[in-house]
């Protein structure tokens, strides 16, 4: 079965947008995904922003909070843009890795985006964090715990490295098997596409 | 009849795919479209860029190049990057004003579009303009006079100023009559649907 990467940052608009489509289409078009979280923060720093930039593009921001209220509105979302904006995602991210591993990631990414972006709440608060991972029938201090392991930290480390070295420069990024890249919620069903003709 | 504005930039690679996409899309849509070229340098200065972000951000820049050939070809047209890049396209913007005010500025920009992006020449080169401007049976002398007529030089000014009012930033960006903006080639269809929707 033919795959692509899926990599997205929590803190990431279109992130948002793509994570809540990218499960159906990609299976019509018959592809795995594989979910990869990562921080955008030391990608933005290599290109020498400091912050989003939505924040550092006044004018292009606020056309993007537009655009992805649309995007999102064409998709039966809803959007709302947090505050702070963007949010710290360190921890999320971490729990998404842990997550991952226990078959329960999708899920979860799924949950903090609903709670960022539809419901616009700070998910960079533990205690928000907190209230997902118990929704989702889980021990939030068990899962806490193993999330800030050094093998998770380190897991998140290293997903951002690849990242870097897989030439990512912004979310959501899309790779294909024969390592053909996608970027932006606007090219998912590009992505797919290009990943299903690799199949035969 | 309902219509947007379509701001564009002859440096711009996603202009090109939009300005050869974007006629028969609309008249299918019922929307007249009004073609305003216009220059990107004043805004991107403004925004604290001295060149084309394809340069500023290497990483971005060779995926956008990428993304071009891919959405090029998606719609069956050629693509190359041409030398230098981004080209001076002051003469071709002050030309396409002094053409649309004659009735072929339309064919005029497409055929700019083709010179540069289909076949990689340097359109700040007023040779090719000029060969450009034959081709279509008009006197080249003549229409570069025209073309550096106060009365032109200011068009091309005061679109530039109105496009940065309009808060554009980038290009190609569209403009429906209730001033909702979009920008990017690949938001061409929700512009015309948007426009269209409108006309009610």
């Amino acid at each position: 079965m033919p795959s692509i990467d899926f990599f997205y940052e929590f803190a990431s608009t279109y992130s948002y947008v793509a994570a809540m489509r990218i499960a159906p289409l990609a299976k019509d078009a018959g592809v795995a995904v594989r979910w990869r979280p990562f921080l955008l923060g030391p990608i933005f720093k290599a290109q020498g922003w400091e912050t989003s930039p939505f924040n550092l593009y006044p004018v292009k921001g606020r056309y993007m909070v537009r655009d992805c209220e649309r995007e999102a509105a064409a998709n039966g979302l809803a959007f709302r843009l947090p505050e702070p904006f963007p949010q710290n995602t360190l921890m999320a991210a971490r729990v998404a890795h842990a997550a991952l591993e226990e078959g329960w990631g999708e899920g979860f990414s799924r949950a903090v985006y609903t709670a960022e972006f539809a419901e616009g709440r700070n998910i960079g608060d533990p205690a928000t964090l907190g209230e997902i991972v118990s929704a989702l029938g889980k021990d939030a201090q068990a899962v806490f715990a193993k999330a800030q392991t050094d093998a998770i930290k380190n897991k998140l480390r290293a997903e951002t490295d690849t990242a870097m070295r897989l030439h990512v420069f912004g979310a959501p990024t899309f790779i294909a098997d024969d390592g053909e890249l996608f970027w932006g919620n606007d090219r998912l069903e590009a992505a797919l596409a290009w990943a299903a003709r690799a199949k035969g």
